[in-house]
């Protein structure tokens, strides 16, 4: 299927500047970019293409982290760090998602509001529980957004309600990537186009999970090959409790390492605001991409994350929205939220300079949507997820560039404005899911 | 007039609490708060009360710090520090002022948007022309909203299109306050009630401003006993650049208060940042009021406002949005910045705690209310500007409290929300202006 569309399309190759096409053409095959050129390409006519007139044309959003079942408590109990947020906050409210209804209603309201700030792909922490964290990954299979979703495992340091035995934890866990893998042979005609929504391998954090659960989940990992997402080096208190619990071992990095769990090229950690120079060698030995989650760091009173540092060090690098801790799933406020706590930082790091726009906009898009593959760019062969936005900053005094536009939409743009989105070259229904 | 309101009452009295009345009867007065109760007031029945359901009735917010002719501005330009960002953003588009017609309708909009928001009292700089500062202070007076206006003074190191002839600067200004005062005599016939609209002297800031301009509108502002307001030690540059212009001078504040221009408990100094022990002296010696814009100093990498120390001290602070380099007119957004950056402050001053949802919701409301007599309160005597808010974060697990449901209309909530508004008693008309 060939989709030629016609508007300003501008995106970020590398970190450092925007590739800007005003009123031009981007040409996709087959869900993925075929080329992006300011003249019409060779063997079409005007008549095959959609204009788009005025519109910016740029690459849907990535949220590599994010908590399905704290939605809700978006916006509040904020006065708390992160443990006793977790107790109080978090672990309530996560206990409801035993209620299968429960669920079903609120994974429904948090995927559509997802797709309604344009973010095309997200890692998704669901709760330990494997019925409703099924309803979730049936819900994203829905939306056409891609997603990975895991079951959080947790069998030591929670509420009552919600601390599992181990094995159940492990067979649960076990359960939910069989049915995925039994409805992939069901639905796949495609066997060269991997599925769109795809388990991930879950430990909350190594807090929450016996050394017996982590050697287990580390071994699922490699039996069914799958990626692993977890925290890590969030909280003072919380590295400080990660010692004393595993005295045995040399860092919280050096926990997940040992069993199993920083899988080359394939885990997700979010947070690393605290790592020793020892622990950043482990990230980029097992090249493990790091969470970004500046506004939640802001708002739990985290600290702020050497994200230049990681940047220099050639550490992969998304943002993810940490909601509930994070207040919004807009990317938007995160690529605003990543800048702000990049210039923070260089206020009293000042051989660290602050980000640009441009860099926090590819960590948005590109940074983190290379865990999914070739997403978040519109370089040839990437697949084309995309999102479709009208504005209307029409200025008396002078021209807005492509560039300033992109950068207004950022900061003070409504989600209203996106008027289409795309993934993998298919326009999402934003219907009622 | 007496207005007696029934709903979900939640208000700062002092900085450390919320106080909080659901379901309960507000009393105003000739547009002052009479009396806030669970219980109906003595001689009042249910019939004559306007019961406003399951809303929240809340302070109007009160912005100390907003620049209106760079509104257009908001959200691009941050990859400048502040001079340079004055001299490529702010002050090109600070010239197209002097033409009447697109002042007009830019400050209309404005104007229209600051009131969505619901923001009830401001203290507003505008550019330099005289002509658009008269259509700008004609404009809220017609808003029903309450502002403290004006024009800016400018005879230095400003673009040739801006840089005003000292006496020309001095005159205009003095040409804006006789009519005002004129306007004032046919208007009023209430004399009891101090008019909602006001002029301030606004001399932009040391670095532009000769000492003869400073100190003739430090006789200005004697002479017509008006209020001042100006930016002080914002940035590094900006502070290294007022010593070498006046190293017969202590400090930066020192030069404000040579020239008169720190005018006992009337004056607003915007930022302070980088004030030194001594100039935190002169802050309290003059009673001045510290327009904190956390927003404004994330977007241009100012650095973060010693806040906590500020309040221990006993310096009267309020909170400014700073458009345009701060973002967004909406307060709920900068009461969210200024507790971040607290908390970024606290990772590297543990001593300095934090603040409070609370601490900063009354900084947005009676801490910059203040500047403006007994506003952003429903104690006894104040004014009443309130907001009628509809929220609808219902939740099967567990009821919010009304601190809960404030806060996360801070940090969650849509501006439509705001359902009505009320200055001194009186609802606002939401229709263009």
């Amino acid at each position: 299927m060939t989709l030629l569309l016609k508007g300003n399309i501008i995106y970020t190759a590398v970190p450092e500047k925007f590739e800007s096409y005003p009123r031009s053409y981007i040409l996709v095959e087959d869900g993925k970019v075929k080329s992006v050129s300011k003249e019409i390409p060779e063997g079409y006519i005007e008549e095959q293409v959609e204009d788009l007139g005025e519109a910016l044309i740029i690459p849907g959003f990535v949220d590599i982290h994010v908590h399905a079942p704290q939605w809700e408590n978006a916006g509040i109990g904020y006065s708390k760090e992160l443990i006793p947020w977790l107790n109080e906050y978090t672990f309530p409210l996560e206990g409801n998602f035993k209620d299968i209804e429960f669920a079903k209603e609120k994974y429904k309201v948090f995927v559509e509001d997802l797709r309604k700030v344009g973010t095309t792909r997200a890692c998704v922490m669901a709760s330990c529980h494997k019925e409703a964290t099924q309803v979730l990954m049936d819900l994203f299979k829905k939306s056409g957004l891609g997603a990975y979703v895991g079951k959080v495992n947790m069998d030591r340091n929670t509420s009552s309600d919600l601390r599992e035995e181990t094995e159940v934890s492990v067979r649960e866990t076990e359960e939910l990537i069989l049915t995925h893998i039994e409805q992939i042979k069901e639905e796949n005609n495609q066997p060269e186009h991997k599925p769109l929504v795809n388990y991930i391998i879950t430990p909350r954090f190594v807090p929450c999970t016996t050394a017996e659960l982590m050697t287990k989940l580390g071994k699922l990992a490699a039996q069914y090959d799958l990626p692993v997402q977890s925290h890590l080096d969030e909280n003072r208190s919380e590295v400080a409790w990660v010692r004393e619990l595993h005295p045995e071992r040399e860092s919280f990095t050096e926990v997940y390492a040992h069993y199993g769990l920083l899988r080359q090229g394939k885990t997700i950690m979010a947070h690393c605001i605290y790592n020793t120079p020892e622990e950043v060698e482990l990230l980029k030995k097992y090249d493990v991409m790091v969470a970004h989650c500046a506004q939640s760091n802001f708002n739990l009173a985290s600290g702020i994350m050497p994200l230049r540092n990681y940047l220099n060090e050639g550490i992969k690098v998304g943002l993810g929205s940490d909601v509930g801790a994070g207040h919004t799933l807009d990317m938007r406020a995160h690529i605003v939220a990543t800048v702000m706590a990049s210039k923070m930082h260089w206020v009293s790091h000042p051989e660290d300079l602050p980000l640009s726009i441009s860099e926090a906009y590819y960590l948005a898009t590109k940074g983190g949507g290379q865990f999914f593959g070739k997403v978040g760019s519109f370089e040839e062969g990437y697949e084309f997820d995309a999102l479709v936005v009208e504005d209307t900053y029409l200025r008396k005094d002078r021209e807005l560039s492509l560039e300033e536009r992109l950068e207004k939409f950022i900061y003070t743009g409504r989600k209203e404005q996106i008027k289409r989105c795309y993934v993998r070259g298919k326009s999402i229904n934003m219907d009622d899911l």
